[in-house]
């Protein structure tokens, strides 16, 4: 454990995790421990280059309040989030995929009855959302907790707006006896994920823009099946091949159709998988 | 870029760095993506694990303080930081060798004269420290700026204590003209790193003891030579083969003396590495 160089310094330390009582948490810090290493060994990091990398990190915590998630959104734009995603949501055939969580979802979301206005004042074009919650048999899926939050036409979650009183574009339904909802809102609009944070300076210095397509998000929980966090995104959104945080899926595209009336609608099935 | 999985998707975010202007931001970034992912890839990375790591990382920039950096700390128990050390200090032969510079350090402590009590009021065993700053073929090196700094008999630097008004156990002093410098302080005693935050959560986790081997740290800088930041071990202490943050040399081991009149004393050279 003395005159430790660039090539038994791995070992020594993964040797200092070997009484870790949790074999799980042993397996993932061992190899946690050997990727970062392998990292800066493959790129001979340099002690400006880590002084750059704390100061970052920092900077990023420092930027992360009750209201703001800046390691999410770290993580959503490095791949990160979606390959989490990939790794633990391989659905059977006929169920809806899963994307990306964001860092704006909000616990606690007031409850609202079918054909409320979840908007609740947020700027935008009207619209009405409906669909169903099914199991894989096409069974409907009744009483469901159904989240949804968005972005209002501004391209902003309400979090992200200073001295709102009340949550905008965000509640919570519950699925009636057939798996059926429906409720009221604007419609959903590209945005650029913040970038007045350490995570914009990255995306300045790689030249990268900062735009999701527009997508309205779900989580979907009911006893039995595996809760489902997932986006419905806008057919024809320039962003959809660009993605900032890589979350598009084809099956997860939908129309937001005008109606002969005039009205904006949305209908779009969920389908859970079994637990 | 839509319906990306597990396979494919590191691909995907490297391709979306290829307009990086700077070379080396591009091959650092590419580097750690693959790393990244090739870790989450491993270990098969839980939604629940992936929302622990992000919380961690948050707490652990939270902790971050003006007088706190709990990301160096994490840096410096994960062995980052001394294989950073190893990965660029690889020093002639005959020159001091580096270690890790620890997250105490405080830039801009006050230029004491040669002589001066650098304790300032630490509590601890009086000691006298002296020494000559040198080049590979035993030249004087005058002028060099000397930062010193170290824990006091309580185990804390000043900057873990509130309320202090002047910095203790810290200063700055300039090599003589032959490369000579003396001081007085306190004797160097181990102490555990802070664990009363998320590393302190691991060290817990992983069943690891927080302690570090006393230690006087140095930071030399001279015009000319690579700047030196390193330690002063002392022989036989406990902790020299088990350090919190992997930083023990040989070369860095040294005696704290009792003389015959009972002053103790620590004599050190330190041998520059040329620019
Ligand atoms: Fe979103
Ligand atoms: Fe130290």
């Amino acid at each position: 454990m003395r005159n430790l160089n660039q090539d038994n310094i791995t070992q020594a330390v993964i040797a200092r995790l070997a009484a870790t009582p949790d074999p799980r948490l042993k397996q993932v810090l061992t190899s946690l421990v050997q990727h970062l290493h392998a990292f800066a060994r493959e790129v001979k990091l340099t002690e400006a280059e880590w002084a750059y990398g704390i100061d970052f990190l920092t900077r990023v915590g420092h930027t992360c309040t009750d209201q703001r998630q800046e390691f999410i959104l770290l993580s959503d734009t490095l791949g990160l989030s979606m390959l989490t995603v990939a790794l633990n949501n391989q659905k059977p055939e006929g169920c809806t995929e899963a994307t990306v969580f964001g860092p704006f979802h909000v616990e606690g979301a007031p409850e609202v009855p079918h054909g409320a206005d979840v908007a609740n004042g947020a700027p935008g074009k009207p619209c009405e959302v409906s669909g169903h919650v099914r199991g894989p048999r096409g069974e409907a899926v009744a009483g469901a907790v159904i989240d949804v939050w968005q972005a209002d036409a501004d391209g902003l979650y309400d979090v992200q707006r200073e001295g709102l009183e009340q949550p905008q574009g965000r509640a919570v339904l519950r699925s009636g006896a057939d798996g059926g909802f429906h409720f009221k809102t604007v419609v959903a609009e590209p945005y650029p994920i913040p970038t007045d944070g350490p995570v914009g300076e990255m995306l300045t210095a790689t030249k990268r823009h900062p735009w999701r397509p527009a997508h309205l998000h779900f989580r979907i929980q009911a006893p039995g099946y595996q809760t489902l966090v997932t986006h419905v995104f806008r057919n024809g959104d320039p962003y959809l091949d660009s993605d900032a945080v890589f979350g598009v899926r084809s099956s997860l595209l939908a129309d937001w159709v005008e109606q002969p009336d005039g009205r904006i609608t949305l209908d779009f099935d969920f389908v859970l998988a079994p637990q």
